[in-house]
């Protein structure tokens, strides 16, 4: 455990915990199993020793100053749909769940923005906001992670094309340090220069230098129409090359995904629905686009369907399918959404990788990693959102014991993270580093950016409490 | 001086700068007055030992290590524009210059980006991208501020309201560290969760972490049919309260500035030119919008004219006035971007305030700041952003002796930057800390957050010899 020594939450200080959230704190058998693991449990699965549920900044304050004093390890954990191993307390101590701080405290229609507590779900804010006609952009794949878990890894997603991520619509936040000290960061604002911004530090921060408790988040008006475009095309790689071309013809998709046929068989299977073509005009489907595309009007989205369906069919689909009815609209995003799940269904063992590169690499990037499939001896899935450059590559075996498979999938990942740095990429686009990652990290970004945020660390955790083994510091 | 000893430049050193940056160090006699002071010199003026003009990322960091090994202070330095004292060095020592770093490295296309040195002027981009049929969207009313410094300063002009701030436009840069060390961040990608997000932390840092020395930007497609409306009303109350009704009506403008009588006035004066009329159809006018839009044809934009139109007028304008030629655009907004030339020149005492407020704080808070004219007894003109909250208020005197004026001016800003925390504002929009807003900066956000920055610049900066005495840290 190198220069940090951690103590055992004691029977005393259970009645401490106690005292500060009466009737919400768990220890031994009373922790749910859910609590030992996140959606990806390949990356470590431990119990905490205590689990607390904070209804309030100041609760989550006093347990944070209580565990430092006490130097007792805590792990902030909202709906633990994490990907990566970051809400999971691989050093015990005591995980603080964010869930029952739920509530969204209220709307500001002036300046468009929205508060809420950290432990609202994305879907529930979607939906709320969605009744006052605003539309909270960011949309990652799990609807039901929440806000607090989006702004700690900049979640990204489908809309994040037209729209940005998560760090694009936080104007402000409260934050609970490893001191047990409560900041307050940002403002109602759209520009600042006003100091370093510890708000963009703190956002992507995977919980590490402190933890998100209320949050001022940007809304837009939600736009009038919307519309989806199922594109088939005989090849991912002319699939793929379509991309750059929207935004050169000045289309500005809302969401742009691909996905090879392969996934998409496995989707429909699950979900029992056939939505997408194997075959158009005779010819054989390798890949799909799918498009959304909104706007103010009917009469506008009927140009931009045109003026896409030109840009596209020039540039090789086979042809535009248009989906028209809500029910098919929502079938295909439905077969879109349930990639994951459709592969955890059929697959023992898994693990994924989530780097992003940039758009014009996609295509070769896919080629070389479809390229180690056979090399290497697992089988790789993969989809994406073609138009930032963030693939989900899963690799799969139902066949291989654990640990061949980790040892295969050890040297799959090692090959695969150096190509997307060498491709000018990143490790993750959107799911984070964790605990799972802090190797691939190391390895791309280097000694020196990682000793600064090693640094970093320490200035807001000197007794490193928080988040221990996460993102930047092994210990 | 506290803990930190910085040594003078001695003879030997000069000639390893020399030796280092052939033809392009200067020292004593040879030094530019220019770079005595910035554009606000009431923030100090002071000689460097020695100026250096870089050209490379290599020798930046070659000067960087000589001076981190001997203590010589290094102030950072671009075009000179800056309103807060960042480019001065207030600590003698060395000036690096960035302004012969004026390559613009290349396009990608495919990937909508530009490699520029930090040295690039902004109008020179602008220009160059226009050419390509490219837009760099931040829009500072310095044009030939540089990029290096637009990214220091996370700068953001008139078209923050609709396409954000500098910060949003950066996908990666190249930094010198002030130990000498370059690090790479960021990457050609719109979204990222790989680790803490060091590019946004130097973004806006003043060049107090590190020089930035060269950036990939993000462009979009130049839109093609830009055009303004001036929309005069009886009085600011009015004026301002239209803001958030464009938004809410789904209109979008590129740009949303207001502006009082008072300085549309001494700015066509200074200009020679009339643009904005008086008196609109017998009433006397008070205040007006000036508004932006833009599209992708003459149809959509009339159709946006014709409802912003019936919004403003509802809301109280007593007309719109389409500037519908390209003299009439572009006379009307060389007024707007003439009105801090228009004050300096009519004015010898100057100091300035960029708070950035919630835009349904901007009525109320301008009127308190109006209050204060006659209470303290200096002039005080303001513009600003009406679409994003940032205010330019300038107190000006030409009959008080200096320190008599840094007196009231110390009673004026400490009330309006008090004032500005309580509406839910920041210290600074655009325009930066510098030296000249530290006791502000400390004072809205408070001393815990002052120890993070604190501690964050002495990860980067452990001799505390880039840019001191800036930002957060006094020595």
């Amino acid at each position: 455990m190198g220069e940090y020594v951690y103590n055992k939450v004691t029977p005393e200080l259970v009645e401490k915990f106690k005292r500060i959230a009466p009737g919400r704190v768990y220890i031994d058998g009373d922790i749910n199993e859910d609590f030992s693991h996140d959606e990806m449990p390949i990356y470590g699965k431990a119990f905490p020793e205590l689990v607390v549920e904070a209804i309030s900044t100041e609760e989550v304050a006093a347990i944070m100053k209580l565990c430092n004093e006490n130097l007792i390890p805590v792990t902030p954990r909202g709906a633990g749909t994490g990907l990566a191993g970051g809400a999971v307390s691989i050093h015990g101590g005591v995980i603080i769940s964010t869930t029952k701080m739920n509530k969204i405290i209220g709307y500001d229609l002036e300046n468009f923005v929205v508060h809420a507590q950290a432990g609202v779900l994305l879907n529930d804010l979607a939906e709320d906001a969605a009744k006052k006609g605003l539309l909270y952009p960011p949309d990652p794949g799990e609807k039901f992670a929440t806000l607090g878990g989006n702004v700690s890894t900049n979640a990204g997603g489908m809309r994040a094309v037209k729209y940005g991520a998560t760090r694009d619509y936080v104007r402000a936040m409260t934050v609970v340090l490893p001191t047990g000290e409560i900041i307050k960061l940002g403002a109602t604002v759209s520009k600042t220069s006003s100091g370093y911004s510890l708000l963009n530090l703190i956002i992507g921060a995977e919980g590490t230098l402190g933890i998100v408790t209320e949050m001022t988040l940007k809304l837009i008006t939600q736009p009038k129409e919307v519309i989806s475009l199922i594109i088939p095309y005989a090849d991912l790689d002319e699939c793929i090359s379509t991309v750059p071309k929207f935004i050169s013809n000045h289309l500005h998709p809302q969401a742009l995904e691909f996905m090879e046929k392969d996934i998409v068989i496995s989707s429909e299977a699950y979900l029992g629905k056939s939505v997408f073509p194997r075959v158009v005009d005779g010819q054989e489907v390798g890949a799909y686009l799918l498009v959304t595309f909104d706007g103010d009007s009917e009469d506008e989205l009927n140009e931009i369907i045109e003026k896409a369906s030109e840009v596209v069919l020039e540039a090789g689909a086979i042809d535009v399918l248009v989906a028209d009815t809500p029910a098919l609209k929502r079938d295909a995003w439905a077969a879109r959404s349930s990639f994951l799940e459709a592969i955890e269904a059929d697959t023992k063992l898994l693990d994924e990788c989530d780097v992003v590169v940039p758009t014009n690499q996609i295509a070769p990037y896919l080629k070389y990693v479809n390229s180690l499939e056979d090399e290497i001896g697992v089988t790789v899935k993969s989809f994406g959102h073609a138009g930032d450059g963030n693939l989900h590559i899963y690799t799969c075996s139902n066949e291989l014991d654990e640990e061949e498979f980790k040892k295969r999938v050890a040297v799959f990942m090692d090959k695969v993270y150096e190509k997307a740095t060498e491709c000018g990429g990143l490790i993750s686009g959107e799911h984070g580093i964790g605990h799972g990652k802090m190797d691939y990290l190391a390895k791309s970004v280097g000694a020196v950016n990682m000793r600064l945020m090693e640094n970093i660390k320490k200035v807001f955790d000197p007794n490193m409490i928080l988040n221990p083994g996460k993102v930047c510091y092994k210990l």
